[in-house]
């Protein structure tokens, strides 16, 4: 987590999303003779090109790699190596969460085989069994998890919202996470166990952010799904803890203008403007 | 669910997990000069053809596969597709949950495309959204889903067992489940959403057999968990409304035996031992 929160320092606490879909590439990458996968990754190379020095981190959603089959993935994969050969932070986005012995299988494809990512994102409905197959990574310094805490998307308080005791069922699982992740404080003092919090939800994601000072978060709902720059402005105010998930808002920028060959110029605007949003503070 | 819910009648209601290993294989097929996605699906095709007759269903756990990169993904496509080719049912264990957008995306991976399979597990700490995008498939009969209700795991109760109002968070979740799956009630009497329920805790598996009937419970647990056949044997008393999931039971059962062409009459003998076990009521 401390190489998360510097590069948000150095750049910005944007994360780009790269959840591509085929039908944002544009028409001339679309036609080219060259294979699925090469096309998707060609599109993700392009951004991340044009934006690098902008965003904190890329985090790639596997769901749309793994909608596209074999194909697919082989583009998810061949992202983030390049993001590690060019020295980029990448999350994997995969949200896996089950039994000890399973979760070991996804520490070995996904912070050290062929999907290998700098972080990954987690569910711990199962309890820290979900986690503890990560420990030995999170130890050696340089890799992190996110796990879903409190998240952006419309149905997120049927569970996470029940009262149980005197603590919603999202605080019990904040304080679990807080818990689990005190042996893994770094260095800029954040634990290598961050937090999925939706921005979405303003109020919550602040009171959420004070209850957890030493939890970094990732925290998806701006533009698409709703969450401004000025939600974060107060939260960011006594320093960056977090990094804000921009997907569709930026690698569709190109979308409706006219076609050239360097799409992704629309992507690095739409990149500043956020970084303007959300810097003001 | 009424398929499943057959064959579960027909043959047995055993579920036998793919949850294949490298170290798994016979060194004979180890050392086949042949790609290592062949030998990983050449073993799960001696085990399903040993099997078959014996086995409600076939659940391929997709952490294994994914441990071993673009190779393991292409057994686990080529096992799933087998499977259907064979007339058999399979369930992707992929354990998914995250917003409508992004579940969509599996939606299109694992019920319809590369990785379909007839029926996925999903995890719903995010809410009905992570269902929803499910449903148009779900209406169409053939297709169902197991949600992580109370799992068969050590930490299970972290989040699972808090206290909510006058329910526990796996009560609150069943009947959301119950809710969310009245509308896909199959006839044979249980809906398409379906859930997954540990062995392990067999009081509270009865409990909810008994709080939610037209519920079909997919039941890890058995065997290298802890779980046994009599803990099933009153549940199942009154019908069969659920499948009993072995794993590492029935693929290892070659393991430490003289090796030969056939290591798959032991993993069929191991099935019969488990039909045997779980059938005497």
């Amino acid at each position: 987590m401390d190489k998360l929160k510097i590069a948000a320092e150095k750049k910005s606490p944007i994360c780009i999303g790269l959840d591509t879909e085929l039908s944002y590439l544009p028409k001339s990458l679309l036609q080219k003779d060259i294979a699925l996968s090469e096309k998707l990754f060609l599109f993700n190379k392009e951004i991340i090109d044009a934006t690098e020095d902008l965003a904190a981190c890329f985090k790639v959603q596997i769901a749309f790699y793994e909608a596209l089959g074999m194909e697919g993935l082989l583009a998810y994969k061949n992202t983030l190596a390049y993001l590690k050969r060019q020295g980029l932070l990448s999350i994997g986005d995969i949200k896996r969460g089950d039994i000890q012995s399973t979760q070991a299988k996804y520490v070995e494809g996904h912070l050290r085989g062929d999907f290998e990512a700098d972080m990954v994102t987690l569910s711990a409905y199962m309890g820290e069994d979900a986690l503890s197959p990560f420990y030995e990574d999170l130890k050696r310094g340089d890799k992190g998890v996110f796990v879903l805490l409190h998240t952006s998307n419309p149905s997120a308080g049927d569970l996470q919202n029940l009262q149980a005791g005197e603590k919603k069922v999202y605080e019990h699982m904040g304080d679990l996470l807080e818990k689990w992740g005190a042996p893994f404080i770094g260095e800029e003092g954040f634990s290598a166990i961050g937090a999925v919090a939706g921005l979405t939800y303003p109020k919550e994601f602040a009171l959420l952010s004070k209850r957890y000072p030493k939890m970094f978060f990732l925290i998806p709902g701006y533009g698409a799904q709703g969450g401004k720059g000025e939600d974060l402005q107060q939260v960011f105010r006594d320093g960056i803890h977090g990094v804000v998930n921009s997907s569709r808002g930026i690698i569709t920028a190109h979308l409706h203008k006219p076609e050239g060959e360097h799409f992704a110029i629309h992507c690095r605007e739409k990149a500043l403007a956020m970084k303007e949003d959300l810097c003001r503070w």
